[in-house]
């Protein structure tokens, strides 16, 4: 299957919501839905699913819908769920135990290789020694490893971001409150607390613009 | 000045965006900047940014730009972060840990009043007693508290939910991985980690698909 070139960022952001909904009612042992009931679990309209899935070539069957196995284990392929991703956390903070910690990924092989911190030396995982942030790129020589969770301060964030960028990574989650620039073709994705938080006051604030 | 009902979820988002730009540029002394000083500095076009100023009436001079510490103040008040929020906590696991410490939100009274958790007796804050989630109907009866923040598991999140909304809470920023159904006109701003993560693996492996 040909994957959807020039797909939206909002239709590739839904994608794991299907997955999630698949996974669901899947664990319920239901073995097809339509793209009508997936539009009343999700919110979203049947047409919307629809199209987003034709996206990615999964047609549902006139009459049939989907067999809810086979979409789930197409939308892991095109997702990426179903392969291992070897990680490392720079910045052992707060978000950066609690990341390590998570246990909230079970159908992905989450898999955290090293941990870093500026003061390795005075935390600890438990498991893992937390090495020094400066042997990061000497690190990065030696293992190959695929994604960077960044958890550090604002400031530095960026040249860890450099670090890791030419340390041959392919992604990074960025939890720094901070816009980094990325090169070599590392993709990144941001979790902004700060900005989450503040979309909840606005909302606070002005409900009349919120979609109950 | 009239806040602006019907705007587009993607507007509101960027406000908070534009705040942390205008604090960083405001720490450094700069007084006035121009849309496009704006524009190099986000990566938005400048025609956008004025298109979204302009909802909540933030117009800029022109020859002169935006002065940046009214912006800021003026996108404050639209955000809510000039004001005080009561927080509550449910659900202290890894997560709810990392949020109770967060240390993040340095322009906002980030004000944790209480903690619940199912476990109350196996957890502790250092600080604050945990109280027991079978408590929080009673608490939110004698305490007016703004903000629930869940970080339970998935299973119940809907139960506190619910509690939390007939409860008298204004919002809810839920952590837990599904999607919650509130009333009472609460608003919600979800944080889902696991969507998050499985949007960069998509882009790890369609690299093609994303916007560098």
């Amino acid at each position: 299957m040909k994957k959807g070139s020039n797909v939206s960022l909002s239709v590739i952001k839904r994608l794991p919501k299907y997955y999630r909904y698949l996974e669901a009612i899947n664990e319920k042992g239901i073995v097809r839905v339509s793209s009508k009931e997936l539009s009343q679990i999700t919110g979203l309209t049947a047409s919307q699913i629809r199209q987003d899935l034709n996206h990615y070539g999964c047609f549902g069957q006139q009459g049939y819908g989907y067999n809810v196995k086979e979409l789930m284990q197409e939308l892991a392929k095109i997702i990426g769920v179903n392969k291992e991703y070897s990680m490392i956390i720079i910045g052992f903070g707060n978000i950066g135990h609690a990341l390590f910690q998570y246990s909230g990924f079970k159908t992905l092989d989450y898999n955290v290789k090293a941990v870093f911190d500026k003061n390795n030396e005075e935390v600890s995982t438990g498991k893992l020694k937390v090495l020094s942030t400066d042997d990061l790129k000497e690190y990065l020589e030696k293992n190959e490893i695929d994604i960077g969770i960044i958890t550090t301060p604002k400031e530095g964030a960026q040249e860890v971001c450099d670090i890791l960028c030419e340390g041959g990574i392919k992604g990074i989650w960025n939890f720094a409150p901070v816009d980094l620039k990325t090169k070599n073709n590392v993709v990144i994705e941001n979790v902004h607390l700060d900005e989450s938080l503040f979309t909840l006051t606005y909302f606070i604030n002005t409900p009349e613009d919120f979609i109950f």
